[in-house]
């Protein structure tokens, strides 16, 4: 703190503000000072939005660990602590060149590794020369637009442990997030936020609906589908036994830490505060879809079940804020209100939909992320409002501005969901040849805590799975 | 992200800060660009303040939660979930109107409904022209305003949820929030701070001690009354029979997330950084009573019971931020320690005295929020010190400013305490006639997770209640 | 909010903004509201960095009290919530004045006790005229200056609360915590971040591996000595007993709350957002640093014990958080990687360290913060790389700059070590010697919930230490 360096970094402000403005001309200073301004506050925006969005590795860890059973408790931790460890590894390595180099309309190759390329940011638009053009519209340094984008794709490799949560080994998960962040979520992100040839259509997805939800999902199912439910889960006749979580203290705090988080994350997307305005409606949209879709799952579960699950209550939220991703901007706060309740409905049909297929997702990631995903990516072709925040997307089918917008987003929903889950597959694939996906019968049993780490999450309480 | 949305915004701010700029006046220009970037910083502080706000509802679901036993977890953490998507909704379609629209003295009606009146936001003082002049005093965009009021008015609603757990049915309770969010916390809201009587008479409620805390307080005290205590928890001698919490880990992790959040609640409430030296001096008095207070309440509860209580210091801490919270802008750091310390000891007397008249409050909601609500609304009249921030209270009595403020605040302590209370009481008991108050003597027994929900907290440990 | 302060307040920023600026001098006005702007940016980011460093003290009750047993969880959450209110009281009355206040190069005495020195802050270099000269530096308000480090002074207390964990004496901690942020932490402070020696012959410590995290590690370490291991920890034999945590769900909160805080901690350490670039690069080494200490320990405990244990995984992360503290703003990304993935080995090796030792640690604490702290601070004098945001450290060892800069660290090492060790010893003696530092063998084997506290954690479940 009290060091030389900023020191001299003081020094320099005192110089900039107090002793150069009356020395050099005063319209070429004043210019100055307001942009070097800008650039701190939108800095200071980029970066708070970011610790966000990090935050919200929490709310995932204990969202899945808390909807599982003890006994798995110190693997799902394990699994939702490290995979943020291996993002930012794997996105500095090879994720963000890919992503946002400058390339083709498929992927991104200059400055490819560790972030290396030319970069005169907070330079933006035509004055931008560097590596990375698809963010030139961003001022804000090269560091504080790395780290925003690291924390989105920690998000999508989070996603994908709840639902291959209790039986997956570690090390294959591991591996596969590894692969996930550096190659497979940068590539589908290019052509939608990277400059890419989605982009270029004119689909639209504000801060991630299909960037990071449904591409978290669409890897998920993949996984999913080839591990297999867990034992006891189905039985032969077709029925569904229930798996209860082990705690709902943690399920609840990490959904309100998501909630949290995503105050970072769709708001946080303008990646500057030039107009706080849209800042602003951002965060009401938002929270308002989390509301209504919190209303809609209660609702459901309560007409269906007689009783209203907090399970779904929820999942209710997160379902919302998932739909609203990629919306958020471009709809007034009634859309955002019919978004959400439909999205709350929409997750608690979505569960009866997989565990039906026997598709076994102890969380309910899949409903949660994939399905909401790809509904709120379409619901901006549904509602989008021209004018709302400054958007130019045109206005949605519902608003009166025809299939076209629509259209693009299913194009992008199509072509991300393919190219996902096919990749997905056969990198699980390979992992399963090479290392194996699943824990041995005997390790499901007694739990993956012993089997996986050596380790019980609750030393001393009593407890019978 | 890199939407084109953002794009074009990212256009237009080069356009303004390089393009436009020589080609205008000068003078005219830097003066726009300032009050442009002057709009942006306050938009930033508003809404990272209100997310911090809003994380206080993880902080009493813990609190709350953690304070009663295990078989009523579900459905505490259920009601502290749901109460924000319901604050959310109601204060969009009606609160927000009455607490803040053009009116009356009592109440407003401008623009009345889901936020709709004329709005020019973010100009101020005379220059705002719209439905919703009483905030005119801020320079941030509608929905800024708008987002950080609604989540003080969710404050007020998830404190009821503590007093009343552990017996009220679900469905009660939510339908309870909903008016007391639509009507009740508005209404009295439009008198302090919504340009109303009270405001006017010169009755000073900084960031709401009476408004958010002592409202919630007085209307969970009507709804304690006519539920009734729980069973067993006085019995027929007069005793009382500690019901004691089931988790002392997220209680804490509570009070410190509560703790973290009131650093938006107080600080937040200047809605605006063009004073940042007022913005530290509110945070450090909220600290400093927090901190005083916990040692009050340690050696309150050290010197009773032998031993100092782990629930009587995080209460002790919450009670502090409470009481500092309408005289945090008025005082010095030193008053902040008195009212704190004080505040500490308050807490420690009212547990006594509201089990003394068996009005059970499971968690501590009346001492903490109403008690101390209302000593730090007297606090003002006592503490105040014209200039700490720029702030035109008058002294306070201690201060030599002689009893007027006192009165003052005195007659807003009364008038809202009994407006609310009879109210809050003719809701609950209109409430009680159409779908009732209280689970059955079974359900209660069972617990209401398994009654009113299907589900436990924590499926396969070993509990006995 | 409303209050007619703050409508002052508003009332003023529209003259500063719109009204007087037409009418004074262009020049002289433009300026003065250019330099108003900064200082609300710089509040703005000093404040929310501070509640970032404040929240911490949640990462460490979680991590300290979920890794011992559930019989003691009461007592350490009492000490961690404590330990804050006690900091803050004692920083302010003292610690603050001896740490800041202008005097020789080992302490401070200006404006000594309750921060009532003079001061003009927010001015800036020369033209600040104050109490508190070393911080002249940062242009903020004085409260801010002062919040911003007495979140860091709490941290050091915090840090002795695990080392101690589950046999010190409620009081005597208290104790002990009030005369360490009192007294010994400002003094050690002063050297290098109050203009004292240290500082004077060129000890970097950017955001404080020294002068936060080994100090609390020495202070600890005296305390494990005299204090003596946990009943039944080691055998006569001299094996270890590995007495594990009950519960790992809290450990990984809190290690997630942690890293999360840490972006408080090093990048709010700038005090200003004049360089967003350099808050950017600290967010990004900060950040890398977690990512490989968690991959480094993950390895290291998996070929050690054959499986990656958690607690391993988590105490990882904070070995590399600690480690880049010193050096986060001085090296390259891919050094902080190095830094990183080397704390996250030794941290795994420190553990055993101590453990033949028999210096017992309940949570690892001297593993993490002494430790880790020592090797971040000499790796500033390794990695140290002139310019990377405006520093000017001159080149560490490794890149070229011999040892000079090696050898300051080293001195500040030891100088610090000796000093807090010494001293700490001492403090701890005197209460064995006054109070007594541990519980009874009864109260030890019952546990120190009911034994200091007379309640437990988890009421109404069964559990089996």
């Amino acid at each position: 703190m009290v060091k030389k360096t900023v020191k001299i970094i003081g020094i320099v402000n005192i110089l900039l503000l107090w002793v150069v403005m009356p020395v050099f001309g005063q319209e070429q200073d004043t210019s100055q000072m307001l942009n070097s301004l800008r650039i701190s506050i939108d800095t200071l925006w980029v970066l708070v939005a970011a610790f966000l969005v990090f935050f919200m590795n929490l709310g995932f860890a204990m969202v899945e660990s808390g909807l599982c059973r003890a006994k798995n408790t110190v693997n799902i931790l394990s699994k939702n602590f490290i995979v943020f460890a291996i993002s930012s590894i794997s996105f500095w390595a090879l994720g963000w060149g890919l992503m946002f180099g400058n390339g083709s309309g498929f992927f991104g190759w200059d400055g490819l590794l560790f972030v290396t390329g030319a970069d005169n940011s907070p330079a933006i638009g035509e004055a931008y020369q560097g590596a990375y053009a698809a963010l030139n519209w961003t001022g804000v340094p090269l560091w504080a637009k790395f780290f925003f984008q690291l924390v989105f794709a920690g998000t999508a490799a989070t996603i994908v442990s709840g639902a291959v949560a209790e039986r997956i080994k570690f090390a294959s998960f591991i591996a596969f997030s590894f692969i996930l962040v550096a190659v497979m979520y940068p590539i589908t992100g290019h052509w939608i936020w990277g400059g890419g040839w989605l982009q270029t259509l004119g689909m639209w997805d504000f801060a991630g609906s299909t960037v990071v939800h449904s591409v978290g999902g669409w890897a998920a199912l993949a996984g999913v589908i080839l591990l297999g439910p867990r034992m006891g889960k189905y039985n032969s006749e077709g029925s569904v036994r229930p798996i209860v979580g082990h705690n709902m203290s943690t399920v609840t705090l990490g959904g309100l830490v998501l909630w949290f988080g995503w105050f970072g994350f769709n708001p946080g997307s303008t990646m500057g505060v030039g107009d706080g305005s849209a800042i602003a409606h951002i965060a009401v949209t938002t929270n308002t879809a989390a509301a209504t879709a919190v209303m809609g799952a209660t609702f459901a579960s309560w007409l269906r079940e007689g009783k209203p699950e907090l399970s779904m209550i929820i999942n209710g939220a997160l379902a919302g804020l998932v739909a609203i991703t990629a919306p958020c901007a471009f709809v007034s706060v009634g859309s955002a209100a019919i978004i959400g309740f439909s999205a709350g409905i929409l997750v608690v049909g979505a569960v009866s939909f997989f565990d039906q297929r026997k598709l076994d997702d102890p969380v309910g990631a899949l409903s949660v992320h994939l399905v909401n995903g790809i509904f709120g990516t379409l619901a901006v072709g549904l509602f989008a409002e021209d004018g709302i925040t400054g958007a130019a997307t045109g206005n949605g089918l519902l608003l009166g501005g025809g299939f076209k917008l629509l259209i693009s987003q299913l194009l992008g929903v199509i072509s991300v969901g393919i190219f996902t889950f096919l990749i997905a597959f056969a990198v699980w694939f390979l992992i399963k040849q090479i290392i194996g996906l699943r824990v041995s019968r005997h390790e499901e049993i007694i739990g993956l805590d012993i089997g996986e780490h050596g380790a019980e999450a609750y030393a001393g309480f009593q407890i019978i799975d």
